[in-house]
C-alpha cells in the first residue's frame, strides 16, 4: 500500500492549519502506516510521522509500520504522543494540534490537555483521512475484490444449509466456519439471517428461531480479508413463493438495479438514493424502505460516503459503496438485495458476482 | 435483571450533582434497561428515565427496555435525548448534565451543545455505572457461570484440533463453529491461538501459521452468552516438553495460583498483581511478564477493575476478575494461564472448570 503517498497527502491537507495532527482512530492509523494492532497513536507534523504503541506490540509494530518512526513506551499511546509533541514544540509559544473529533473522547481530550503545555490548543480537525479513504486506489480495490469474492462464496454455504426447521444461527455458524476456513480475518459484522416475520427487521441478527416454510430469509453478511470488508445481502424464499412475494422481490430488485444504474462519476449520493426510492414509489412500497440506500466500505464496514437522501457528496472513480435498498412489511416479511459497486470512469462495476434472480429452496 | 434497582442506585449517586445524566455507552444502557441493540441513548433525571432509539429498533426496544419510557425518533438517539432534556428543563435557567467522558466523543459533545440551551452545562460525570457494574449480583454471576462453562467446552475442541501442521486459524475456526452451534451470541474477542515463537506474542491472534512440533500453543478465547463474556487461557505443548519448557510452565502456573490465592474481600488489586509478580521474580521471570494480571469481566470483555500494579481498588464480594499472568521470552516462546474468579465472602471461587496441569499433545 502507498503509505508514504497517503501521509504526504495528509500533510498537504493540514499544512498551515495545524502544527500537527494526532491520529487515534485505528483504521486511520492502519491506512496511513499499515499497523493492524489494537493500541496505537500517530503524531504527524508537516515533515514527520511518529507511531506510538506499547510493549505488547513491539514486534508487530517493527514488522508492520511503514513510513513512520516507531516508539514503544509504557504509557497509553495517545499520552506518549502528547509528550512527544510537547518536546517537539518546546520552543513554540503557541501550537495548534488537530484531533479526530468523531473518535477522540472527552476524557482523552482532558488527559491530552494535562500533558500538553498551556500554549497548546486542541482543535477538531476536518476528517481528512476519512475523506481520503473515500477514493480507493488499485491495490485497495484488488483487496476489496478478493474480500467480496470470498464473502460471496459463503452464500453457497447458506443455500446448502437453509431449510425449514434449521435455526438461523446454524446457518450463520456454517457460513462463519467456512469464512474462517477460507482465510477470513473475521466477519465484518454480525451475520444477519432473518427468516419469516423476522425478515421484516432490517437488523435481524441470526437468532435461535427455526426457519419456517413459506417464508423469505434475508441473508446479510460479510468478511474481513487482509483488512478489507465485504458486505452483501441476498433474500431467498423457502418453499413456493406466492405471487405477492414474487412481486415484492421484483420491486426491490428493480429498485436495486435502478440505483446501481444511477452510479457514475459526478452524480451525488442523493441521486443514487432517489433512484431506488423512485422505483419503489411506483408500487407504493417506498414508505417501507426505512433506511438509506448504502454506504462506503473499505477498511471499515461503514465508512464515508453515506448514500442517503439529502446528502450532496459527489461520486468519483474509485469510490466503493454498497447499494442495498430493502422493503420491510412489519410483522409480515421483508426483502433486501445488496451489492458492492466501484465507481469507474464511465459508470460502475458491480463487484458482487452473485445472481439476483429469486432463489427458492 | 434488577434494572429498576440499578436505575435507582444511579439516581441516588448523581442526585444533587447533576440535573440529569446522559448515557451513551451501549453496555451501560443494557445494564440499566436491558436494551441489546446498537443505537440508543438514555436520559436519566432524579425521577425519570427515557430511552431513545431509531426506527430500526422500534420492535426490539418495545420488547426489551425495562423501567424506562421508550421514544423512537428519526434523529440520532443522543440528539433526541438532548432535545428532550431541553424541553424538560425549559423553565430552568441553568442545568448541569452529566456525560460519560470515557465514551462521548468531542464531536458528539459539540452536537449536544448545539441542541441544548446556552444555560446547560455538560460535565463529565464520575463513572457511576462502571463502578456499580464491578459488583455483580447473583443473576449476573449465574450468566457469567454459564458463559464460562460454554467457553471452557471450546478448549476440548481445541485439544482435538491442535496437532503439528494444522494452521492456527483452523483451530480457531473449529472453536468458533462449536461456540455458535452451542448458542453463543459471538466470541468475546478475537481468538488467540499462538504457537511456536508466536506464543511469545501476548496478543497473537490466530494466524495462517502452521503449528510446529515441539512448541507451546497459547489458546486464549471467550464467548458472549446472553450478553455476558467469558475469557480463559490455557497453554499446551505439542510434543514432549523439554525440562526448560516444563519449568517455565510450572513457574507461570504457580504465579497464577498465588494470585488466585490472594483474592479475597478487602485486598487491593495491586496486592493480587504483586502476588503473581513476586512468584515470578523468584525464577527471574518477572521481567518477561509484560502486562497486568487481570481485569474485570461482565457485559464487556474488559471492564473495571484493572488488576494491575499500583492500582488501589479494593475487592468486594461479587466482583468478577480474570487472573492471567504470562511469561513471554521474545523470539522463543510464551506461556499464559487464565481463569475467571468471583470474589466470595471469604476468598474467591474459580469459575473456570478446566485443569491447569500441562497438557501435551
Amino acid at each position: 500500500m502507498d503509505h508514504g503517498g497517503r501521509l504526504r497527502r495528509l500533510q498537504r491537507s493540514f499544512g498551515g492549519q495545524f502544527d500537527a495532527v494526532l491520529i487515534s482512530h485505528l483504521p486511520n492509523i492502519r491506512y496511513l502506516c499499515g499497523f493492524t494492532g489494537s493500541a496505537a497513536a500517530l503524531a504527524v507534523t508537516d515533515n514527520k510521522a511518529v507511531f506510538f504503541s506499547d510493549g505488547r506490540y513491539a514486534t508487530q509494530a517493527a514488522a508492520e509500520v511503514q513510513d513512520a518512526r516507531v516508539v514503544i513506551g509504557r504509557k497509553p499511546p495517545l499520552l506518549q504522543a502528547a509528550e512527544w509533541l510537547k518536546r517537539k514544540f518546546s520552543r513554540q509559544q503557541r501550537i495548534t494540534i488537530g484531533v479526530e473529533g468523531e473518535h477522540l473522547t472527552i476524557a482523552s481530550q482532558r488527559q491530552l490537555k494535562a500533558v500538553l503545555p498551556s500554549g497548546a490548543r486542541l482543535r477538531e480537525s476536518p476528517p481528512y483521512i476519512e475523506q481520503a479513504r473515500i477514493v480507493k486506489d488499485q491495490e485497495e480495490i484488488a483487496c476489496l475484490r478478493d474480500a467480496v469474492q470470498l464473502g460471496a462464496s459463503l452464500f453457497d454455504v447458506a443455500l446448502k444449509t437453509i431449510r425449514p426447521g434449521v435455526k438461523e444461527v446454524e446457518v450463520a455458524a456454517e457460513m462463519e466456519y467456512a469464512a474462517r476456513r477460507s482465510g477470513a480475518d473475521a466477519m465484518s459484522f454480525e451475520t444477519i439471517i432473518a427468516s419469516g416475520t423476522r425478515s421484516a427487521l432490517p437488523h435481524g441478527r441470526a437468532s435461535q428461531a427455526a426457519i419456517p416454510a413459506g417464508a423469505f430469509v434475508v441473508c446479510d453478511f460479510g468478511v474481513i480479508l487482509a483488512g478489507y470488508c465485504s458486505d452483501m445481502t441476498r433474500t431467498v424464499f423457502v418453499g413456493n413463493p406466492p405471487k405477492e412475494a414474487r412481486n415484492l422481490y421484483d420491486a426491490v430488485r428493480e429498485a436495486q438495479q435502478a440505483a446501481v444504474d444511477a452510479v457514475r462519476p459526478g452524480v451525488t449520493v442523493d441521486e443514487v438514493d432517489q433512484a431506488a426510492r423512485k422505483l419503489l414509489k411506483k408500487s407504493g412500497l417506498d414508505r417501507y424502505f426505512t433506511h438509506s440506500t448504502g454506504h462506503g466500505v473499505g477498511l471499515e464496514i461503514h465508512e464515508a460516503p453515506r448514500v442517503a437522501a439529502g446528502k450532496r457528496e459527489v461520486l468519483h472513480p474509485g469510490t466503493v459503496i454498497t447499494i442495498e435498498p430493502g422493503v420491510y412489511i412489519p410483522e409480515k416479511w421483508g426483502v433486501r438485495i445488496e451489492d458492492i459497486v466501484v465507481v469507474t470512469e464511465t459508470g460502475c462495476e458491480v463487484l458482487t458476482p452473485t445472481t439476483k434472480d429469486l432463489i427458492t429452496l
